[in-house]
C-alpha cells in the first residue's frame, strides 16, 4: 500500500493506495470520529462492492443511500435524497458520510456532507480511475444547474481517501480510457517525465497491469495533492488542473451531461487547447501531435463534436468559472510539462481554435 | 456609527450600527472586490429599502432577486431561484451577494454565496431586530428539510455586516418582540448586567427609542462576536447562543415554519429551559420568573402551545443538531448569566420539564 498526504494545515489527509483495501476495516476506523457512518453509492456499483465495505464497517451503526447512476442525476433531486437518507435515519453531526462510486458519487456525497447540518466528516472511496485520480482528491463537490456544470458547491476536504485498485477489475474500458484522459493530463501541465513513462505504459495500464496502474494513480495523486496543497481554493496555480476542461464544459453542456463522459470531453477539449497553445507558439505541431496520439492510444476522442459551431462553445464558455472580469481565462500550455492560466490571447486566435478543423488534423496523423 | 469586529483570524470582518447606513455607499465599496453585485431581498422589504441600497452601489453591476417573504419559502426551491438569478446574470466567482433583509434572506442568500462556484463574497445588510443581533453574525446559513430546521447549510462568514437602525422604523411591532427574545437571550446566558439595563430600558426598546436600540444592538452583536470568535463551529461555547432553541425548534417544526416566529418560539422554549434549570436546582423560582416577566413586558409568548404533548416534543428533539451520541443534550443555566451545553440531568427532569403546567406558572405571577 502507498500513502500520500495532502498539505493543508488542519484540514490534511492521507491517501491510501493499493489492492484490496475495501477489506482493511482498520483504515476505515482510523478515520470514522462518532458511531455513525452512511455509505452513498449507486445502483451499479453498491452489488460490486457495498458488502466488502459494510462487511468493513462492522461495529458501526450503518446507514446506506443508493443513487441512480449517471451525470445527468448531479442535480438537487438526487442530493436531497440523501439528506432523506441520513435524516430518516437519524444522524447527527457527528456522522461520517462515506462515497463509494466514481466522481459523479463522490462530488454529491462529499456536498452533502459539506451542507448536512453544516458539515459532517466525509470519506472517499473513489471505484473509478476517473475519481481515482482526480475528484476524490481536493475538496471540489457539488452539483450541476441546468445552466452550467458544477455551478452549485463547497470546497470541503475528506478526512482520508481510499484508493483500493482492484476495483477498476470491473470498470468498462470505456470509463478506463476517460480516466486516463486524467492521468495524461498530469504530464502534460507539470511532469514531462511521466508523459514519457505513459508513452511506454499507455498499453499496460488499459490492460489493468496492476503494478503500472499503481505507480500511475500514485504519481497522478501526488501531482494534484502538490497542486492543492499550494491552492487550495483555486485562487492561482489549481486552475491549470483544469486544461481541456473549459473547451470540455462547453461539449458536456452542450451534447447534455452524460452523453459524452467527462474524461473524453476532456481529451477532445485538451486536444483545442493544445491546438490553440501551438497557434500561439508556445508549442510546436509536433508537441501537440504528440499528446493526441497519446490520447488515441488511451482509446479516447480527440476531436470536438462536429456539429457544434464555434458560437456553441463561446455560449457555453461565457458562463465558466475561469471567466474573471468578463474576461476569458484558459489554461494553455507554454510547453509541455508547464501550464499557464491566461488571458493574454487575441480574440483572433481564440476564434480560429474554436473554427479549426480537427478532423483534417487527426487524419494526417495516419500518414 | 459603532463598529465591533468579529475576530476570525482571515475570515475576521466589521459589523457597523447606526442610522441610515444604507445610504453609505463607500461602506459598500469598501467590501466589494469586483464590478459585480447581486443583492437577494423579499418582496415585503423591496419596496421599502432596495432603491435606497441601489443608489449606493450605482457604479457597479447589479442583479436583484426578490424572494417570496416567510420561513415557509427557506427550502430548495427558493434557493434555486437565487441560482437562476445569479446564473442567468452571468455572475462570476468575483460576484458579491448582498442580503437584504431579515433572518430567512440572509440565511438563504448566504448558502448561495457560500455554494455558487464554491463560493462567492457576501456582504449581510440585515433589516429586522432579530437577523441584526443574531442570524446575520456569525455565519450560519442554511435552509429547512421537510424532516428539519436549518438541516441543510454551511457556515460561511460575510465580508461585513452593516446594521442600519432606521430600518427598524417600519418593522411590525409582533417582529421587533420576536428580536427581543434574542436580546434577552444574550443578558440570560453571558451578561447579567445586560440583564439589568434591558429590565429598565424594554419599554424604551419596544417604543424604538434610537439610542436605547443602537446600545442594546451594540451589546448584543458584543456578545455574539466574543462567543462566535472563541468557537466558529459550535463544538463547544457557541452552542450556549442556542439557549431554548431545542424547544423552540420542536414548537416551530410542529406548528409549521412560519406559524409562530423565530423569537417567540425561542421565548417560550427559554421558558422551559428555565424551568428545567429550576427543576434542576441551578437557579431559583424567583429568577426563572425575573426572565418570563422581562419576556411579557418585550411582549412574547411564554406558554409553549397548548395542544402539544410531551412525546411531540421528544419526536422533534431526537434529531436536533446538538444530539450527540444518541443523548439529549440542552443549553440550561447555572445562574443567570451563565449558560451550559449538558447532557447532566436524568429523564425524569426532563419529562417533567415537558409535562409542566406553564399556563399555572405563568397565571401566578399575576399575583
Amino acid at each position: 500500500m502507498q500513502t500520500l498526504q495532502v498539505e493543508l494545515g488542519e484540514r490534511s489527509y492521507p491517501i491510501y493506495i493499493g489492492a484490496d483495501l475495501l477489506a482493511r476495516a482498520e483504515l476505515f476506523a482510523r478515520h470514522i470520529a462518532g458511531r455513525q457512518v452512511a455509505v452513498v453509492t449507486n445502483e451499479t456499483v453498491a452489488p460490486l462492492y457495498l458488502d466488502a465495505l459494510t462487511r468493513s464497517l462492522a461495529g458501526f451503526e450503518v446507514a446506506t443511500v443508493i443513487l441512480p447512476d449517471g451525470e445527468a442525476f448531479k442535480g438537487w433531486e438526487t442530493l436531497q435524497t440523501i439528506f432523506d437518507g441520513l435524516l430518516t435515519a437519524r444522524h447527527e453531526r457527528s456522522t461520517t458520510v462515506i462515497a463509494l462510486g466514481g466522481g459523479v458519487v463522490g462530488d454529491m456525497a462529499g456536498f452533502a456532507a459539506a451542507c448536512y447540518q453544516r458539515g459532517v466528516d466525509f470519506i472517499q472511496v473513489p471505484t473509478t480511475l476517473l475519481s481515482q485520480v482526480d475528484s476524490s482528491v481536493g475538496g471540489k463537490t457539488g452539483i450541476n444547474h441546468p445552466l452550467g456544470k458544477n455551478m452549485v458547491g463547497a470546497f470541503y476536504q475528506p478526512k482520508a481517501v481510499l484508493i483500493d485498485t482492484s476495483t477498476l477489475a470491473t470498470l468498462p474500458a470505456r470509463e478506463l480510457s476517460a480516466g486516463l484522459a486524467e492521468v495524461i493530463k498530469y504530464g502534460l501541465i507539470c511532469d514531462e517525465p511521466f508523459l514519457v513513462w505513459l508513452e511506454t505504459n499507455i498499453e499496460a495500464l488499459r490492460a489493468l497491469d496492476q503494478a503500472v496502474l499503481t505507480e500511475a494513480i500514485g504519481r497522478s495523486c501526488a501531482a494534484k495533492a502538490r497542486v492543492v496543497g499550494a491552492d487550495e481554493r483555486e485562487s492561482g496555480v489549481r486552475a491549470t488542473l483544469n486544461l481541456g476542461h473549459t473547451f470540455g464544459h462547453a461539449i458536456e453542456t452542450q451534447q447534455g451531461y452524460g452523453v459524452w463522459l467527462h474524461g473524453e470531453a476532456v481529451a477532445a477539449g485538451t486536444v483545442m487547447a493544445l491546438e490553440m497553445s501551438s497557434r500561439l507558439g508556445w508549442i510546436t505541431a509536433a508537441e501537440r501531435d504528440r499528446a493526441i496520439r497519446l490520447f488515441q492510444r488511451a482509446g479516447l476522442p480527440v476531436i470536438p463534436p462536429e456539429d457544434m459551431t464555434a458560437d456553441d462553445f463561446l455560449k457555453h464558455m461565457a458562463v465558466d468559472k475561469k471567466v474573471l472580469g468578463g474576461r476569458l481565462r484558459l489554461v494553455l500550455l507554454r510547453q509541455i510539462g508547464d501550464a499557464v492560466v491566461t488571458g493574454d490571447f487575441s480574440r483572433e486566435i481564440l476564434d480560429a481554435t474554436l473554427a479549426a478543423d480537427y478532423r483534417a488534423l487527426v487524419e494526417q496523423l495516419k500518414d
